[in-house]
């Protein structure tokens, strides 16, 4: 009563609140309805992972440039083209050309004892050996420091440098681990070609103890002489760290030909579905669609694409007019370059376009867990609050990291997007990443669709969204 | 200001209230630290993998009352004797003796076509076929209002039922799904036995759809005639129901001989750390040992039962003396009779023992995700405020769930204890639950391991709280 009594503006007001608290509950009921339409349309009717088995069986690995990324890019459009009402369109850009020809190999010679052939892949944009391979003692570093202090008196100059730092397994979440390990592969080449090392090694970025060597970007820097760069399995890795500790001065054998052609004309893939009230006004959902070329790409990233066409195949099969524009978009080149991810933002910077939000899955096919978010102010905001009860009863409760995917970061850099990320239970992630081990089967029909319903929730909200 | 012109007393309080401020940040900074001694202990020098393996792959499926239990009770006091400073104990009790016998039989016959064959199981505790089999007509039934009209009109006289109602995809929680469809295995046979059915068949309660049958205890009503009861994997059940719409007058034969033995002398396991300040306070962490007889009873539940041993041995190994005594337990006959977590209850009641809490896993070997609680006004209530910003750091921030598990059940029912059950990614879980799938090579260690953590962080909340 006391809160009552003083005057008129307060009744008035409070008599507003309960207008705005009344509609803001018929709207929460309204979206609440249309999230579990969209989720068991997607449970129960999702074709992504019949998508998925044709990616990953029917064309397989597809590396930017390859005739399997072209395969891929005329597979999504026939995909795009069943859905009725959506525009698909094709996005040219040039994409680097790497191939990585024959087996890779890497052999242990070590006096009075039988050679140890292990089973190592070239890492992505490697040069090749020469013909005849490369012979060198070598040197196991586990620190950037102890790299410098030997390089530093010549200890490196004709020798191999393997890098056997592991990754941390006190991390929680692994893609820190994997942040805090890959700069091995990345930079490790040029560091110890500066020091005159003839090749690199490093042990696999991964988690997992066993035989599947991982490959992955890595980089030259402009100065420095280019030497070849290699990855080991765990297991391999452990076993010719144990050989380097028993005999500093055995010999490692390694042979490649893997080599950088001529940039290739090559695509993104569109397929877009007109927004009903600001069609001008877009939301960008995506994955990437080439991959590495040593498996199916299942994980990374056919889930990510086949999920995003997902989003505009419930939309469609459920009725709803989106009032923004809404657009399924598979990358090109995400591993190797970004050219697709690149061209997609320049394209909409010279044209002008309004980009609302983007949001990728890049991180497997794995039950969703939430959702990080570049903007913390408006969007972050909205996902831990005002729709964070909406979200959570899917299952959907991480929304702490800032984030959002290799895809769509220029979208953010060049035009100020709104990004968004799928997270997921990514503890298996990195047994997968980059290896033969990244194939259809190792993927979950169930885990991907509630991925693809989750990112058609988020479409459904930032799409309806005052 | 304001808040500090008044009395004497309020700032005696906010005195008071900032030394309460400090003890409580003191405690929540040591306890954080210790927290993380346990995860990094854990991930990093883990035996529990290598635990299971030995279950998995030297004892394997390990019904209760089989050798291979025994064989599992022997390993478990086995691997408790390797710990420093603590106390092994066997606690005896009767347990079931089912046996399955040699692989069922089950073929669809259909006038002027051959005979299809299919693998199914017997549902654990079934009686046998009559030695011939039985070959009857089949009813599909998605209903039990189906099955009580087409019954109460004769229709089911001397069939066979067919329960055909799958598992609902579009509940987000799978355990959810599997209690919405295991009435199905669980009354099927008695109530299709009321009506004169002659033998009832289930389609296996999963997600997955596969070649894999999900045995899982049934019972019988007292008064019925009891019937043999079967599963059939998703894939054979949906080639029945095809054949049956295709063809209403088919047959089925099915030949099972399993069979209810003596009960048998078997025994929980316990390993036991003693309390420092309160030894009599007595904190459980467990998991069943027995399994079902298929497969090897990896995530069902040699995952539970080698979590709850490496939270005493990371106690040990980090030289932590807790409050409370602490007892790992392996028990024993969950799958069809839960004797052993009886038994406990049983015997805590008995020496008038004072059970503070208990932890149970026993929902695979998955990543963690949380706890469920049985006490929200106490223990819920910490897991969400006070203990949150402790847990959530590794992940775990799922604590909305009333619950505990099956061997634990007990001790809350007959002592009032306060009941956790570890919360994972279950999406997976019922894909291996019961078939020859749940084996060593399903599990991640990682995500075991996690698990493991999970339980070891809790169980020292719980032995350090005031």
């Amino acid at each position: 009563m006391k809160l009552l009594k003083n005057t008129k503006i307060s009744l008035l007001s409070i008599v507003g609140l309960l207008i705005f608290v009344a509609n803001a509950s018929a709207q929460s009921t309204q979206d609440s309805i249309m999230l579990r339409k969209i989720y068991n349309e997607c449970m129960m009717n999702s074709n992504a992972y019949l998508h998925l088995e044709e990616l990953c069986k029917e064309v397989g690995g597809r590396l930017a440039g390859s005739p399997q990324a072209a395969q891929a890019v005329e597979m999504y459009e026939k995909w795009g083209k069943t859905i009725p009402g959506v525009i698909v369109t094709k996005q040219a850009c040039m994409v680097p050309h790497w191939v990585r020809g024959r087996a890779e190999q890497a052999i242990i010679y070590r006096e009075g004892t039988s050679p140890i052939i292990m089973h190592p892949c070239a890492l992505g944009n490697s040069v090749a050996t020469p013909q005849k391979g490369i012979r060198a003692k070598v040197v196991e570093i586990l620190r950037w420091s102890q790299l410098d202090s030997l390089g530093k008196v010549g200890q490196l100059r004709d020798k191999i440098v393997f890098y056997d730092r592991p990754m941390n397994p006190t991390f929680v979440d692994p893609g820190e681990a994997y942040g805090d390990a890959v700069d091995q592969r990345w930079a490790g080449a040029s560091r110890a070609a500066k020091y005159g090392a003839v090749a690199s090694v490093i042990r696999s970025v991964t988690h997992a103890y066993d035989a599947f060597p991982h490959t992955g970007v890595m980089g030259y820097e402009d100065s420095v002489k280019r030497i070849p760069a290699f990855a080991l399995s765990t297991i391999d890795a452990t076993l010719l760290a144990a050989c380097i500790h028993g005999n500093p001065n055995l010999e490692l054998y390694l042979w490649d030909e893997c080599q950088m052609l001529s940039d290739v004309l090559s695509y993104n893939v569109i397929v877009e579905m007109k927004g009903s009230e600001h069609p001008e006004e877009i939301i960008t959902v995506g994955g990437h669609l080439d991959s590495w070329d040593l498996a199916e790409g299942a994980h990374d990233d056919g889930t990510g694409v086949v999920q995003a066409l997902e989003v505009i195949r419930i939309f469609q099969q459920l009725g709803i007019k989106p009032k923004r524009t809404i657009r399924a978009v598979a990358f090109m080149n995400e591993e190797n370059g970004n050219r697709g991810g690149k061209a997609y933002a320049a394209a909409a910077k010279e044209k002008g376009e309004k980009h609302i939000a983007a949001i990728e899955s890049d991180g497997g096919g794995f039950t969703p867990t939430g959702f990080s978010c570049s903007d913390a102010n408006r969007y972050q905001n909205a996902l831990k609050h005002r729709w964070f009860g909406l979200l959570s009863a899917y299952g959907l409760r991480d929304f702490e990291r800032i984030g959002g995917g290799t895809d769509i970061s220029p979208l953010g850099r060049e035009l100020g997007v709104n990004l968004f990320g799928l997270e997921v239970d990514a503890q298996r992630y990195f047994d997968y990443h980059h290896t033969a081990n990244d194939v259809f089967e190792n993927v979950n029909a169930r885990e991907m669709n509630m991925g693809a319903a989750a990112m058609a929730m988020l479409v459904y909200l930032l799409s309806e969204d005052k």
